[in-house]
């Protein structure tokens, strides 16, 4: 050990670098076609009303909006997110069990800090959302990655896993960041019935739960053991990601911990623009919002695959999602995607190598695609220089 | 060990239980005359030129301010706060140094979480801001508290403390939360001076810095120790705290870490507040604005003092803080401030016994005032009450 690193923590010389950080300088150039983004499209960001919005809770919340107030968040906002809860999805989850949080990711940085001591055995999915590897990380606990195939978890190795007495489960089911893939009736029903044998508590994770564009929606994990289920979501994916408005929703007696915690960490989520949320999501239908939202991005998911099946050679494979923002794809004969990357880049198109979203393995053949930002003319050329990539990579293998 | 208690980690069942906010309950009430806040004043809020900002800000930067954004925070932010370090205080910082939170409450948080192991020695103030427990207590350190009189930390104490190899050293040297005072020039050099011998980090947490109403300022442990200090601030006592942004302005490689900790704790601060704030300051005096809290802040604490010398049997004595929010007041012979508060609550006034902000004593004799929310006629009759209350208990004893 260095002197330098003599200053610092052991848990914060252990947090994987992110890559994703590196990826998105290169795709600042104006002239690169760019899969690599996560982010949700602009275009659809509702300014106008979210304008309107401040401008009403300026004028009749006063200084309400502007003062301290408590950790849990504002309780009406609490009581709709309930509401929804109860109305789309049969959820009966009272507003005291919600605790607003800075976006879904305080969320698992408080669940981390209430319930993981170092060395705890916590199960994520491989490959699975980095953000959630990184927050987990910081409390140095034991991984257990499980495989994900186009069903959810390979409930065989789940089995195994359980073995090790693990404390959380971390899970995307609906169209999982980065697979875009999501678990079955089936593999919900039979990871239900194995944790339910448990203490272990499932995070489900589900920031893109409202963005389905085919297919039917699967019951929350909430509806088949609602007292292990920490749900956690998020207005960023749906309305805007720059107020930094997620929540998480749980049993009382793990909420309590949790707003020990959120005190600690920074006293309360911003309180103004949780009034501009409420005040917005009262006004306005946000139904019909969401429907817009989705209809673009199923478009543009479906001109993807088909750029793809189009353009790419043979032995290349795709997911094919049933929402959300991102597709996943598998290079022939383990090839390695890092290696794809830079040829990509030369021909001004870039996308998220497999890497960083897995824990136990590197060097791997996968890779993520984002159809969220880029239209089809976008879609069409950008598929065309990675296959143009691809192909390259290939005659030299 | 019950079986619930297994869910949990240590950390978060060794967290002190926030009795302020049981107090704030208390102080819900309508006849109840409250010193026991620790809330800037209200009436102070720039409301309308918040508003005029918040619409400049959605008609010109239109999507930016609602999408994603970095984890340092927005860079004209950050410039504005390193130029005004440069022209009020004579403290050289780049805005490269300057990490946006979500209140000084987060980088404490930060700050912990990227320094401290379990076990690793922190200095606190006897009485310390209970927030910085807090945040602190969740990393699992060893307290070592030093006592603070009228002119900070006592120095023969610290000389011993440091003799633990601390890794951390937490202050409030201006208008002290809760007791008011401010460290002398000559505490403040033989200070630096010690921990110059050492590799402690001292955080110097300064939220109410700028809120002088008498003396003259005092340097800054930036121009003492600079490699050493990591600056705290905020916009929450001067502008407005539901927006909930601070800042931490270190050691550029310290920053770095602290990035990490940021990023992994929930991406980044929120976006459009930064920019409203931004806006805000670029187009109104902050000065000017500050001006008329500190007069005002001023002539409330003279009242309360002169109300206090005017009402309180002999024996009771006070602080008489050259600035900030806060007094702290001292019943004679070690009478038990939280048996008083029961019989000010009787008489409908509150204050924050002086229990919660020791690590090491109970059942002390001190207490809180705070004097930012009340004006002259709420001030007299709550030390009128306060002090009838004191001789009820006085003549029981």
């Amino acid at each position: 050990m260095n002197t330098l690193d003599a200053l610092f923590s052991d848990r914060i010389q252990d947090v994987p670098r992110s890559f994703i950080r590196e990826i998105l300088k290169v795709t600042m150039d104006k002239e690169m076609i760019s899969f690599a983004g996560g982010l949700p499209n602009r275009r659809f960001f509702p300014i106008r009303q979210l304008r309107e919005a401040a401008d009403r809770v300026f004028s009749v919340h006063g200084s309400d909006c502007l003062q301290y107030s408590n950790s849990e968040g504002l309780i009406e906002l609490r009581r709709f997110i309930a509401d929804r809860y109860a109305s789309h999805k049969g959820i009966s989850i009272s507003p005291e069990q919600i605790l607003i949080t800075n976006g879904s990711q305080q969320a698992l940085d408080l669940i981390a800090k209430a319930t993981l001591n170092t060395g705890d055995p916590v199960i994520v999915e491989e490959p699975g959302y980095l953000g959630a590897i990184q927050a987990l990380s910081l409390y140095r606990p034991t991984f257990f990655p499980v495989e994900v195939d186009d069903r959810g978890m390979i409930i065989h190795d789940l089995e195994k896993a359980v073995t090790g007495n693990p404390k959380l489960m971390y899970t995307v089911p609906n169209f999982q960041n980065p697979s875009g893939i999501t678990y079955s009736r089936d593999v919900r029903n039979r990871i239900a019935d194995i944790l339910a044998e448990t203490r272990c508590l499932l995070i489900e994770d589900d920031p893109y739960g409202d963005l389905r564009f085919s297919g039917e929606a699967e019951k929350s994990f909430h509806h088949l053991i609602p007292d292990q289920t920490i749900l956690l979501g998020s207005f960023s994916k749906v309305v805007v990601p720059g107020f930094r408005l997620g929540w998480v929703a749980a049993p009382e007696h793990i909420v309590e911990k949790l707003l020990i915690a959120k005190q600690a960490s920074d006293l309360h989520t911003c309180n103004f623009t949780q009034y501009v949320m409420l005040e917005y999501l009262r006004n306005n239908d946000i139904d019909d919002h969401i429907e817009t939202i989705r209809t673009v991005y199923g478009n543009q998911c479906r001109a993807m695959i088909a750029a793809i099946e189009r353009e790419f050679p043979e032995g290349v494979s795709c997911t094919k999602p049933e929402g959300g923002m991102f597709l996943w794809g598998r290079l022939p004969g383990n090839m390695n995607s890092l290696e794809l990357f830079d040829r990509a880049v030369e021909r001004n198109v870039a996308f998220v190598p497999g890497d960083p979203f897995y824990t136990a393995q590197s060097g791997v053949a996968t890779f993520r695609l984002n159809f969220s930002c880029v239209d089809e003319t976008v879609i069409n050329d950008g598929i065309a220089r990675l296959a143009e990539a691809i192909r390259s990579f290939q005659e030299d293998q």
